[in-house]
């Protein structure tokens, strides 16, 4: 993350590079555990490497463990970075498969390349060695926190969707589904990163307050950019929302200001820019669909849909930031801090 | 499993009655660690009680342990036969979607009513419901050997993957391949079933080995009833192997008994009935492709291919249970040899 998207200040060099060092030891670790006498799992996981994105996760672990008093990145922390992207990586696969998405940063989907079936069988091959993983630092409670917000990331996919298609989704069941989704597991890493520092249970708490708040405002900038955000710049497939016809935040807050008649005509729209969505090979052939989409878009744009989305993003945090003040100043707390900021200014 | 197809002396109705007490007990641990406050998931999770079948694994564990000197199940007993369930019922719903199964055990596949969506997320819920059971015991080799396992199973499932339509599969990739997939998990079932109980180390080895050989002669007999069975004995989608070109034993012993010539028309014949294969709805549409897979089967009896696949499972059950023989005399001993037979003899 820190090399990717962050604009680090010159009196935060230090700790990047420590983050830096720390971040290339959790790759390490993670290919390691991922090694295979078998040539398919190998062929499949080196394709893995290549998806490696901003590492968010491995970077609150560690930035966390420093905020909380360690110099600097200890063994366990290392581990835990890596189980985290693990998991983070194996909700990734699956959910290409869900999405029927075809690029991911930069690269072919697995599902894309090598079929569906590869494609669940390595989210499972990942999911079981994060928690392999996970039990070598000999700690149950790390254990047992990662198999919760692994339930916890499952019931949220769940959630999604069985409310796929249905547009009477408030904003409660709305943010429910992005706090089990996204933001447990953000939330998990900064616990994890702090408690394996030695840091108390109110800082504990504390820490996995900053990252939910974090990872609820990181998913909302996602389903921005997915909205508005260019493929070449997100290196990934973007539009996916609305062809599917899901219910992301921008759209929740348009339905709301609208008469029920504008609004059932706003969905009939929304469902025919969804069964409108064709195979990208063959989208040059169906311009009149696309441009559904991108009128829908506009209309959330001038409608104040879109500010008001990104407004609560912000919102969400300015609270994040304010849960750091519980720890004692240091440049890793800035670090967190700034990257807090970074995540609602990201365009990829 | 006690109570559907093995055939229980007298002298073992007490052994039985405990059985079928503790994996009632299981049960039970099973459906409240599935229980959700979210709808979707109850729902789902109320289907899978349905799949629930023979119960093999948890058996396993329970017996090894009273084989080892537990006068009953222990807690720590039932919550890893739990365990042992919940990563295999897991296999089993992504199974259905690699194999695009619509009947398990005589109801209707998950894929099939509820799309490959759901089923992709619900084999991550009970898979991240089993870790998190798993570290409710407190014992870190058990959650490192659970994870371990898992590993394994998915390495196995990409091997298959892999070696699907290649026709030069040697016996022992064969093998390798089931090792992995069914026996493994079977083998750690019985190993942790010991070790809960205070077992020496070559004891869970001997146990570990028992079950890995009667997994192994497991999946042939599953291999062989997919060939030989009938749907409505077998209470699942049969004849599947075949239409998917997939090498079992039978067929792997009737290639390397053909001349080159022979074995190339075989081959061609085995694609062809691949590709004929249709989705059942439209089946009687097809009787002559239906009759190609008919031929095929035919020939594999004939050959005397099917009557050595049988033998091979014999010899290894009969290897599982001189494995047994490290153990004191005990009613569960006799039952796990009771079992051990029960599983080439079965006919679902």
């Amino acid at each position: 993350m820190t090399q990717t998207f962050l604009d680090v200040p010159p009196e935060l060099a230090q700790v990047q590079a420590l983050l830096a060092g720390s971040l290339a030891r959790v790759e390490q670790r993670f290919d390691e555990q991922l090694a295979s006498d078998l040539l398919p799992v190998e062929q499949l996981c080196a394709h893995i490497e290549r998806y490696r994105g901003k590492m968010l996760r491995p970077s609150l672990v560690i930035l966390a463990g420093m905020a909380c008093g360690a110099d600097t990145a200890s063994d366990r922390h290392v581990t835990i970075a890596a189980v985290c992207e693990m998991v983070h990586m194996a909700t990734l696969v699956h959910d290409d498969i869900l999405d029927e998405a075809e690029n991911r940063r930069r690269g072919r989907t697995v599902n894309h390349l090598y079929g569906n079936e590869a494609a669940v069988i390595l989210g499972d091959y990942l999911i079981a060695s994060a928690y392999h993983l996970c039990t070598t630092i000999e700690s149950l409670d790390a254990a047992r926190l990662i198999g919760q917000v692994s339930m916890t990331l499952c019931g949220g996919e769940l959630l999604q969707l069985h409310f796929r298609d249905d547009y009477s989704l408030d904003q409660r069941t709305y943010f429910e589904i992005l706090d089990r989704k996204t933001a447990a597991l953000i939330g998990v890493a900064c616990h994890l990163g702090a408690r394996l520092a030695g840091a108390d249970e109110p800082t504990q708490t504390a820490l996995e307050t900053f990252g939910r708040r974090l990872g609820v405002a990181f998913q909302v900038q996602d389903d921005l950019i997915d909205l508005l955000g260019s493929e070449a710049v997100a290196g990934k497939s973007v539009g996916k929302d609305l062809e599917k016809g899901k219910l992301t935040l921008p759209v929740l807050l348009h339905l709301e200001q609208l008469t029920p008649e504008h609004r059932g005509r706003f969905i009939d729209r929304l469902t025919s820019a969804g069964n409108a969505s064709v195979p990208p090979d063959q989208a040059a052939d169906v311009p009149a669909d696309r441009e559904t989409a991108a009128t829908l878009r506009d209309e959330l744009v001038e409608s104040g849909a879109v500010k008001n989305a990104r407004l609560h993003a912000n919102r969400l945090v300015a609270e994040a930031r304010e849960t750091l003040r519980v720890l004692p100043p240091s440049p890793a707390r800035e670090m967190l801090d700034l990257m807090a900021r970074a995540v609602v200014e990201r365009e990829f």
